[in-house]
């Protein structure tokens, strides 16, 4: 009931979101942000973010390809959605690889405020480190958030939650949905989702599309959008088997999974606990 | 007959089609037009565009992401498509959403001449807007083309048509293909293309091919390729229903569609008036 | 077993592959490269490009959408992949279609150790008259590999590959792999292929990925590549007949059929010979 809720009030009132996204994936996720009932723009040059994000009613900044050009157009745009207090989310792809996606990172987390910040451990691992000095970062050197290190996690995703003041989604076999006090532990999905490329920025585009829905409810916004994605990526694998297909037609099972899920389907597939 | 000749002349000297458009659905409009017997090819340097515009047929601008470098390089391959009397077509999206979108639109329209303007309504009528002071805009305030505005929308193509010396081309429920003096209305199409990111880009690379490979027959070129769109997008929604499948895979359908229509098929499917 | 074993090694020791590549194929090629075991990584920007290529163990240059920006990041990467003994591709798409491209092949070819060259008959032709004067390239005019022109074209290929000290891939409805001594002439593939955008895009992300995996039998692992591709190219023909699909499907065939490759069907359904 809570998950269907927020998925209902989007489609009830499909939101606008802003793209600023690398060209990878990109055509996935417009057509994932159309599977949730939302709309997608996608618009990246200094000239018209600002103006874009005004008629939008989210914001989704990516910066799996970043460069010189579109780093600046985030900033625009970023600054611009906070002063209209539009729901924003960061997802620092590959934030560790290079310098310049930390230090960018790095930067549009200390000039622009994030209502969610999603990634994998290591990204936000290395966002943390940036910024906080704490146990929970030093304490676990995992890659991925398991059974045996949940708990370390949870703790570790929390701080860094009070810290931002933003929503944490940590992505991995578990996902990890906190507000600093209250997280959700989420167990849809599955492991073939990492065969395909964009899982991660179509999560953080339906995310977006979750959250300007619903902004006065960001936590269970967000976490709706982390079940729905995990049980497309459950139900797709159904039709996977079923074809004897592999990962570019799973890729688009999954969209089809989101396109096809009712309310009723999403709070009956969730596999969640609440800490 | 008429449009499968459209087809058949595209099929029998497949053109290569130069796109300047943007990297959200690049990959589909150079799907779609290999599906239709064409070539695609992308270049956006300005360094190149205007010899890669002279070795083709014809040339698509597409101002969907838009950004400063891009738009010289419209400008650049704009002049010289109609240097070399290439058809050109401008689809632009989003115009009426940003400055930069507008103002670059009346621009292009300016100094280049465009055989084909393709828009939805609110496009259209955000360009018209900028050149034309008409009855006709300023009388429908409506958002979509439908039974009821068709007569008042039908003028007002043909009138803009005749102020830019352009086939106008508005894209709806129902779709309006004018060369000012005749009109084709066309009602093929399916209202989940809707959900499709790039039907609409999709369509304007394919109507490049057309008119690319029927220069002497633009507004009958472009009538075929709006049909040969809708009723691929009819063709492939069977496909959805019987693999109760989402928007995603459609898509892939409709550019399946493209690739299988017979001309038969075409002539016989088509769902047209003409005024 | 010979295949086999290449292909073995890249899915127990998965390579990182850095791709700097054209907008246009990019999702596919990231795709394909998951489907055969590997991982991509997209990354375009001076500021991360060496960075990025450090901790990949291979590197694909594909100047498809090539400008300003991107060319000189090529060359970073490029350099900096040579001084790590990366196993580095180039795919010169396009070369000979302008100057900016035929120039930049050329340019890279200079400053830039390359371990694998690939391109159609046309591209490569181009790049050879840039440096060599050979009859093997004057002596044929043709466009395509057939079995008339076979033996002048390993010829030509043997002598470019000799002069370049790289392995030249030429793909065609025939495929040529060299190291200078030894070309494998490969059968395999369907012309139904040329119809998707990116095959060729596709087969150079796979080919890295293959002589990343494989740095020390770099002409056996290119023909892997080959090979595999091409089988995968039939093996979804089949899918399309079945389920009476196009073009899109069929790139969705494709690389699910990478995906579900076996080591044994691959080296059965080699259709190769040695010369």
């Amino acid at each position: 009931m809570l998950f269907s809720t927020m998925l209902d009030n989007l489609r009830n009132n499909p939101p606008l979101v802003h793209n600023i996204t690398n060209y990878v994936t990109v055509n996935d996720c417009a057509n994932i942000l159309l599977a949730s009932g939302a709309s997608p723009i996608m618009a990246d040059d200094q000239d018209e973010v600002e103006e874009i994000t005004s008629i939008c009613s989210g914001l989704n900044i990516n910066i799996g390809t970043l460069n010189k050009r579109t780093i600046e157009s985030m900033f625009l745009a970023g600054l611009k959605s906070n002063e209209l207090n539009h729901p924003t989310l960061l997802d620092p792809v590959g934030t560790g690889a290079s310098k310049l996606r930390t230090e960018t990172s790095n930067r549009l987390l200390k000039e622009i405020k994030f209502s969610v910040i999603k990634g994998n451990i290591s990204e936000i691992k290395t966002l943390a480190l940036g910024s906080l000095t704490t146990k929970g970062v030093d304490a676990d050197d995992a890659d991925s958030v398991t059974e045996q290190n949940l708990g370390k996690t949870i703790l570790f995703a929390n701080e860094y939650s009070k810290y931002t003041n933003s929503i944490i989604i940590i992505t991995g076999a578990i996902d990890i949905v906190t507000d600093g006090s209250k997280a959700f532990v989420i167990k849809n999905g599955h492991s073939m989702m990492s065969r395909v490329t964009g899982t991660g920025c179509m999560l953080s585009a339906l995310t977006t599309a979750f959250i300007s829905a619903n902004p006065n409810q960001l936590l269970e916004a967000s976490a709706a959008s982390v079940v729905l994605m995990g049980l497309a990526g459950e139900i797709a694998y159904e039709q996977v088997l079923k074809n004897k297909a592999g990962n570019s037609s799973y890729r688009n099972y999954i969209i089809d999974a989101v396109y096809n899920m009712t309310s009723e389907q999403l709070d009956k597939g969730a596999v969640y606990e609440i800490y």
